[in-house]
């Protein structure tokens, strides 16, 4: 089977079928056909399967690829869907249909859904998720914060996606200070708060990081999975530890008729790279997320793909203790609830967080 | 001195400040304004330094950053300048004014210019690149257009920058026959061309390649910077190799009210991250870019830039040998010009590439 991509394609209906042959060749040869031996065009250039019109000025291409052509290479793997012609307009990602072989190569979550919950001790309910911030703190405080949330019974505690190894919050000492903090609140309540340090950096500092954390005991880890490359995401797994990725530049790719359709991004890409879970702005929160596109990506996640663990949708921010029941209905119980900023608003975040956790427990057993 | 971010935002004069002071908060401590300490908002959040309407209901902010926050780190600096704003709309970067301090930090080319010059041996004149391409050939078929194109005298030969590590041209066999068949032909006739091989890859896999490639005697590579994450580039330079970044997914950032401008990202951040030497679109090729914006792209990797080296600008496309005095004439002589496949059109591309490089030298002495 061939790696068959969607493309809604901007221009005229006639123009379209010329799009897509040109974006077959484009994105494999980059030569135009005539100069390609036809051999050589036959297995590594882009088949266009069809071209239909769908309205107001826009087609829908699929175009299928030999998964050979991405050696289970997560950068190649962006480079062949949307390298080069991102520098063209109106080519938008639409959907993508996986091959086993390609899914194979690639892994996906290496614990996924079932893997986190086992590490957080949770197996039935949603997870609920708290980031230490702002940046500016000294380590010191921010494992204070990170003590109180684990008193309230988050799940998991996550470094603000800002965090790197600044000189006001150095990255080993924070690590260090925010792991004793949560172990300490897990010994005072006897439950089992994650801590997940954000390790993203350059190459070889990403792996260093995330060798430092898992030395520290630490279980899972946040990064910026397009700063740092969305390779990123398996080197952390590799190194063993659960994989929180952050949407940081996603909403580049997110235009309306140029990019890749946030479910394909956040969903597919994310997931197939390696992520347990996957960071999105919920709808209602400070960004411009609708509630089809975060069902979508919940959907893209969590669905059947092939041999692929399903992944963690992270829906951040517009929760709070009222509406929990709300979102659970909504979202299901496979779903880690990101408190946002609204929670720093409370006068007592301790208080604020535990509320919300003993919402979602309560309303996750009927 | 501070980090002085340029942003056009779309909307109403009266929302502009309103846009300004969020987005100073959003990319720093992530919390709005009323829920932040103001010993740490003062400290690390954005300075609003002023908004001014620069007509057609856009308005123009420059916002202001403590170099701290970035710590030298390249995917942090993305992550502040456009990690969560990339989420909401309408907010483009139009220019970045540099601390010395963060230019330190950051680094910049390990070699520039200067550096590239004194590998290929090519004092004054601009340099000739050409690409092996199709992928599809075996890494007996890509040495041949390697022999062949260092016969025709081009300065620097590259991989396409699909070639990764596929079963059908594996890394470290392609990267092998090509150095000999270069080698071989520079035997024969005197010369000095380079060969770059493509080291792009996931954290462990890039800096695994590009260790092999150093080792195989090439003295650069070519990376995808934004599939392989832009910190991909500092590491190459770590290992010892000159980098030529590719602007691989780079046009999703290139929306015209919502992104960040292409002279700021080819140009400021790709050097700034160690890029010697950038590769972009030229017009007149098969992709988008204006004269004006090239030229923006060449001042920015080429301009005076506190202790950073100018990097090589290297336009893509629409070169021939008749038009190379044209050209000579715009971009100036610190340039690579690399040719893109209408090279491959020609019934034999060895004598078309070889009628180019003559030209190049022969327009270069007046």
């Amino acid at each position: 089977m061939r790696l068959r991509v969607t493309y809604h394609l901007t221009g005229s209906s006639r123009a379209a079928a010329t799009m897509a042959r040109d974006l077959a060749f484009e994105q494999t040869v980059e030569l135009p056909p005539d100069t390609v031996a036809p051999e050589v065009a036959a297995r590594i250039a882009g088949h266009v399967e069809s071209v239909r019109p769908l309205g107001r000025g826009r087609s829908r291409a699929v175009v299928s690829f030999d998964p050979a052509v991405v050696c289970g290479d997560v950068p190649q793997l962006l480079n062949l869907l949307f390298g080069n012609i991102s520098l063209k307009a109106g080519i938008l990602i639409a959907a993508i249909d996986w091959p086993e072989e390609l899914l194979v190569a690639l892994g996906g979550p290496q614990r996924g859904i079932a893997g986190v919950r086992e590490l957080a001790g949770v197996a039935a309910r949603p997870l609920v998720c708290a980031a230490l911030k702002p940046l500016g703190l000294s380590p010191e405080d921010l494992a204070g914060h990170a003590h109180r949330f684990a008193l309230a019974g988050i799940d998991i505690i996550k470094d603000d996606h800002s965090l790197v190894d600044q000189a006001f919050a150095p990255f080993r000492e924070r690590v260090e200070r925010c792991r004793d903090a949560v172990a300490r609140a897990n010994r005072e309540t006897g439950g089992n708060t994650l801590y997940f340090p954000n390790v993203t950096g350059g190459p070889r500092d990403l792996v260093r990081r995330a060798e430092f954390a898992l030395g520290a005991g630490c279980r899972g880890a946040v990064v910026n999975a397009l700063p740092a490359g969305l390779g990123a995401v398996g080197a952390m797994a590799r190194v063993g530890l659960a994989v929180m990725a952050h949407p940081s530049l996603a909403g580049a790719f997110f235009q309306r008729d140029h990019g890749i359709a946030p479910a394909v991004l956040l969903g597919d890409l994310f997931r197939v790279a390696g992520s347990d879970a996957v960071i999105y702005p919920n709808v209602g929160g400070r960004f411009t997320f609708s509630q089809a596109t975060c069902v979508a990506i919940n959907a893209r996640l969590r669905g059947p793909l092939g041999p692929v663990r399903p992944a963690f949708p992270v829906p951040a921010g517009g929760i709070d203790a009222g509406r929990v029941p709300r979102w659970i209905e909504r979202y299901g119980p496979d779903t880690i609830f990101l408190l946002g900023s609204s929670l720093y608003r409370e006068p007592d975040f301790g208080q604020a967080a535990r509320r919300l956790v003993e919402a979602v427990r309560r309303h996750s057993h009927g």
